[in-house]
């Protein structure tokens, strides 16, 4: 079905593209038997164990002989990823930042979260993430090589030159996140930025709610609303890398103004500061406001349950829109939306029973996040990953982790 | 970056792969010499010749020597559309039916539109299709042979059978359109189903406005407004095969009724009858209709101006969310909003700029549609080609002109 010129497999660029379908079976599925990877990417024994030789050889897959089980036949190998092969993941969001350190297959080694000082800039920001990560790196063996950096942004991200454009809740703008991280870490560095909703969604569909489903929305909640999603199996990016902005849907045409500098958007509605608005807290910020109004909504205070009312109604009126248009299998709510969940899940059902389609709606579930906080953070160790599981030719091009070390030093 | 499970290419399936790649490339871009696919498939000189040969083979393809043009070297080897294969495409609407037939390469041998009897049920409008085609193929030399059918609807198409769940403005609910198809034109033929909006999208990046792009929206306002995406190159599908329902993206929280069961949809605001409502002729149907209004604008009547202004700013309203989620090279407006474009331009850029976030906004055109009336039976005959494009090998499936109009008759 694809528009995009095509080109042809010429037999040299089989196994390059076999090598990426193998990793990534691997990555995905995690450890597994050799003979397990024959039905899992069609290929042949003998091309699986081929492959197999050259994702060792690159330092991405280790294998084991395994003990005979004791039925016939030769005991098969395992196939698994190599704990020397990592990425460092970031995650940049308004009240936090976290830094993760990933190996192939999504497990992780090591990990940190901490309070966001809103008041220093993005060099600063950088500054911490780096030195975060160097802690984290020295507890490593030394021949851990890094094979990309991963950093999650609560903003507009510009495909072509990793640019963050535009960050309204972070007052980040055109702030050259990809520079800034390679200038810190070492300019050798693979660096990945994306959306955090983007990397939110691409997590979910790899580790959590929606592992296999081809067509899912995620929808982060926090200060403004995210969203990024999975159509056909793949991530969608936009024209310019900047798809998903569902908090800049107009919903409201008599609505309050937005950071964005539009009117009515769905954030200013079913954003957190409009459910403040409604309980009649406008000066609080953050999750923990959020938690106080999940316990006096637990707790039966009226106000606050007929504000959550609202908003739920808020939430799914935009929330209609989206599903009318993707068609999705799954929602994902994340951050505030996911604590939100529990109170809102009635009306958001039965507002989206009125106002989506009843073939898309008997096959939509809209479920809360899997992975939580981590959500993000584990996108942008996908995201990471991208490149060498595209073209795991680019294992030669990893960092060892001393140098990186010796160079944030 | 696909989640799905990807498959390796064993060696005996990359010649079919090829034969795919070849096919599309001369279906896309027309005759060209033998030389000119190299480059443009990536292949080498020997297996272009040897993959043009199978589809010679296949009867999909034709070869023609060329004079020499006095430069050295062999004169190439001209490839073309083979004249004798064709598909057969249907565009339903709620005013006019369309049959066109077309070979590779978007050739339209023959096609007729006829306006359609409202009162007659779906098993009449499928024999009122199967005698035009008839018509149409009885001119035809005896050796073509039908690839397919395809069929475009103002309605929800189910993917998996290509049930035609819901098409409001028809007044059809649950119609098996795939199988009152094939029964008809016989049980052997190809029938590829899909939903107007959505082929109008496909017809627009193949052969219109939007060509070599591969981020498009299209947007077809009749009296109801369908959207149809091509997201990384590749049409937007959704679970259920029914995404773009941008119609019914909730706008006007205390907006009317609208025919999906769902109150303040998209198309209450900014479809034909919204416009015939503001101009205060709520009983009106139809382009004739739409037409008037366009005369009345022209000669400067001033209730039909401010009319036209404030369709324009709802227009602009819902149109302003789908570009912040799908930030896309360019919207195609179709049908009455083509018909408007020049008259609501002015607003809808302004209002577009307040709206959609710069970086997005920037980069993205709306501009009219480029194949007019035709977008729908241009993107049914893609899509019925899309089997053959994919498999070529599926060729050997198609059916003789003969057999079809002998079933017909």
């Amino acid at each position: 079905m694809s528009n995009t010129n095509a080109t042809g497999a010429r037999s040299e660029s089989v196994r390059l593209m076999n090598q990426s379908v193998v990793l990534r079976a691997v990555h995905l599925a995690g450890e597994q038997s050799r003979s397990a990877l024959v039905p899992a990417t069609d290929l042949t024994r003998g091309a699986v164990g081929t492959i197999v030789g050259d994702l060792v050889g690159l330092g991405l897959l280790e294998e084991e002989r395994a003990m005979s089980d004791g039925s016939p036949g030769r005991p098969s190998t395992l196939v698994r990823p190599s704990g020397r092969a990592v990425v460092i993941a970031f995650d940049l969001r308004v009240e936090t930042i976290a830094v993760g350190v990933f190996t192939l297959g999504g497990r992780r080694l090591a990990g940190t979260r901490i309070s966001r000082d809103h008041d220093r800039g993005p060099e600063h920001t950088v500054d911490e993430l780096a030195v975060i990560a160097r802690g984290l790196l020295e507890l490593l063996p030394a021949d851990t090589v890094v094979h990309g950096v991963g950093a999650a942004i609560a903003g507009l991200v510009r495909h072509d030159d990793q640019l963050v454009v535009s960050g309204p809740n972070l007052g980040w703008r055109d702030v050259p996140l990809g520079d800034l991280l390679r200038d810190r870490l070492g300019p050798d560095i693979h660096v990945a930025v994306g959306n955090d909703a983007d990397l939110g969604a691409l997590a979910e569909s790899r580790r959590g709610a929606a592992v296999g489903l081809d067509d899912l929305v995620y929808i982060s909640g926090e200060v403004g609303i995210g969203g990024g999603m999975i159509v056909g199996g793949r991530p969608l990016i936009g024209s310019a890398g900047c798809s998903g902005e569902v908090g800049h849907i107009p919903v409201n045409p008599i609505g309050i103004d937005c950071n964005c500098g539009s009117i009515g958007c769905w954030e200013t509605e079913a954003g957190d500061h409009a459910l403040f608005r409604r309980v009649g807290r406008p000066d609080v910020v953050g999750s923990a406001a959020i938690e106080a109004i999940v316990r006096d909504a637990i707790a039966g205070d009226r106000k606050v349950l007929a504000a959550i009312d609202e908003q739920a109604r808020w939430i799914a009126f935009g929330l209609a829109g989206i599903i009318n248009v993707f068609d999705p299998d799954m929602v994902v709510l994340g951050g505030s939306l996911a604590r939100l969940h529990p109170h809102i899940a009635a009306t958001l059902d039965r507002e989206l029973d009125r106002r989506v389609f009843d073939v898309i709606r008997s096959r939509v579930r809209v479920v809360p996040s899997a992975l939580g906080i981590d959500s993000m953070l584990i996108g942008a160790a996908e995201w990471a990953w991208d490149r060498v599981l595209t073209e795991p030719a680019h294992a030669a091009n990893g960092v060892a982790v001393p140098k990186i070390v010796r160079r944030i030093a």
